[in-house]
């Protein structure tokens, strides 16, 4: 892996190796890592260079498309990146996809560069669907980073929000810092900051004050696994904005690809969460925050209960309560 | 204000002069600032060398003591004490308390004196109020630090936590970091590690997932200023974290001296709630953590209404719903 500096896009295929951009060093710095096989792909996801689900499956795709053009056993890179990051269904479902297309005997390049192309249009419909449910003038709270960033480009929640933009509303976001990792300061304020988006940053802990206070008109963010019954996994502290937006009675939308639906999931309780590593809390850009030998817990995500979540918007439609029946009836189409 | 080297209270009266625990400085270094006159100390509470409500009572205290020593304007000196943080209401209190023994021709070095000793003892008393409420195996949250560091000693949401530990029962601390100045990652984790009792550090954005996974028997926090209705103010994040402890039917406690209560205050709105500057937020220790020219919100504190409060465990008693009438009761007394 070697680093190049330049501009925006989070992944960038140059038809011979991978280039991601750096997002531990946004937004200080806009630099991108070049992967040239598909172990460089999985430590990249590891060290959360590249991150957020649907990201994280077209880098792992072109990690298996290297790793096929370089006559690498294509099953174990496949089975080194499906371990990469446990949360995200989209990663496996990418890997299932590549394999599938392997054992056809296709181009695994041009089916890398066709799920990424997929997954912006994913986007732009999923943006269309959920603009329609913004009103005009509107204030939106988002949890982590569920944009370009996190997806091909455009977006899954913020892709929504640029829908919206685009359609002429008027539409303010909140950004909560999201620790640990603060992808909501570093990398949600960065990218609406470039757009011209209105945006203001807050803790995750002043989320309840501004609830409070009749700030938010809604709440969207992104999710990392939809369970059949539409129990929701998505970034540590996703439940804790879903319970106070249930108690203030502000709409709690979820925005993701259908290729975050797992129908082999019944429930939230069968998501595995990933706990990562107690650093990322005690220390925040190599500063040490807490005191040496300190205890830490450090789940990466939460489920949010179907019960909590408006509406779930998808590129294929929005689904509603009663979920289980939504899913299913989406999942046959 | 010079600095010197030492162990772990976090005021002490030479006779002469106070030295205050740079409380900016921990977990990592435990250095005292000294302050000669009253500006040293109305600087060292903006500065937040010290803080939390009774802790900032008793050091605008020793201001006056020294003003009064000096031979400076003692009313001038209470002016600008006054006006160094609008949310507690405890150093009101104790500036007027000073005032008043000023007009009586008292000796203010020994009333400031009186006033630690008296916090000691009555962090004391609340801490022997509130252990009687904790069960005999207990793991309890505690948000911001309303510790030993936050009064003259003992403290008073971790003066209850010490009480009962003393009493013999077991207990677990659960200590949010609470941002954006890491109380709780810096001082609580650092005081209760201290004191050998078994702590746990998480991100704000965690409460939530560990109220889900029913990890928690119990909440207790300190306050800044509660209102006659028992509306409470305290560290922003407090209000979120009660929401969540109702949603999940844990019982939610503050701890605070009688002297926190304002009676004249006739609720939560009246409350003035300080807005602190953005750097707090977007710079963590000199690192910057969000894009340049960012908006920020940064409300320092939050109010929590009373219906979300099971109990106020006070030195004089432990006051329940309803609370407009238990605080007259109480104030009578």
């Amino acid at each position: 892996m070697t680093a190049l500096t330049t501009a925006v896009q989070p992944i960038r295929w140059t038809g011979e190796s991978l280039q991601l951009l750096d997002q531990r060093k946004l937004p200080t710095e806009v630099t991108y890592v070049e992967c040239r096989d598909a172990a460089d792909v999985s430590r990249a996801i590891r060290d959360m260079i590249v991150r957020g689900a649907p990201a994280i499956g077209v880098s792992a795709a072109f990690g298996l498309a290297m790793a096929w053009r370089r006559g690498d056993d294509v099953r174990r890179a496949a089975a080194d990146l499906r371990s990469a990051r446990p949360t995200a269904v989209n990663l496996g479902w990418a890997i299932d996809r590549m394999l599938a297309a392997a054992e056809r005997g296709e181009d695994l390049a041009r089916e890398a560069q066709r799920m990424f192309d997929e997954d912006i249009e994913s986007n732009r419909r999923i943006g269309r669907n959920g603009a329609a449910l913004i009103g005009n003038r509107a204030t939106l709270l988002t949890h982590c980073n569920a944009g370009a960033l996190a997806t091909a480009g455009y977006g899954t929640a913020l892709g929504v929000i640029r829908a919206a933009v685009e359609a002429g509303k008027s539409i303010a976001v909140f950004a909560d810092e999201t620790r640990p990792y603060l992808q909501g300061a570093r990398l949600t304020a960065w990218e609406l900051q470039q757009d011209g988006i209105d945006v203001t940053l807050i803790t995750d802990s002043m989320a309840g004050h501004f609830f409070q206070q009749g700030q938010f008109d809604g709440v969207i963010v992104g999710a990392d696994r939809i369970a059949a019954n539409g129990d929701t996994a998505n970034k540590i502290g996703t439940y804790t904005i879903a319970v106070l937006a249930s108690a203030h009675g502000v709409p709690f939308y979820v925005a993701a690809p259908w290729s975050t639906v797992d129908i082999h999931c019944a429930s939230g309780a069968a998501i595995p969460i990933e706990e990562r590593s107690a650093k990322e809390v005690v220390e925040i850009s190599g500063t040490r925050v807490a005191p040496e030998g300190i205890s830490v817990r450090h789940p990466a995500f939460d489920v949010t209960p179907a019960r909590l979540i408006t509406a779930i918007i998808t590129d294929r439609g929005v689904l509603r309560a009663p979920y289980d029946e939504s899913i299913r009836k989406m999942s046959d189409e």
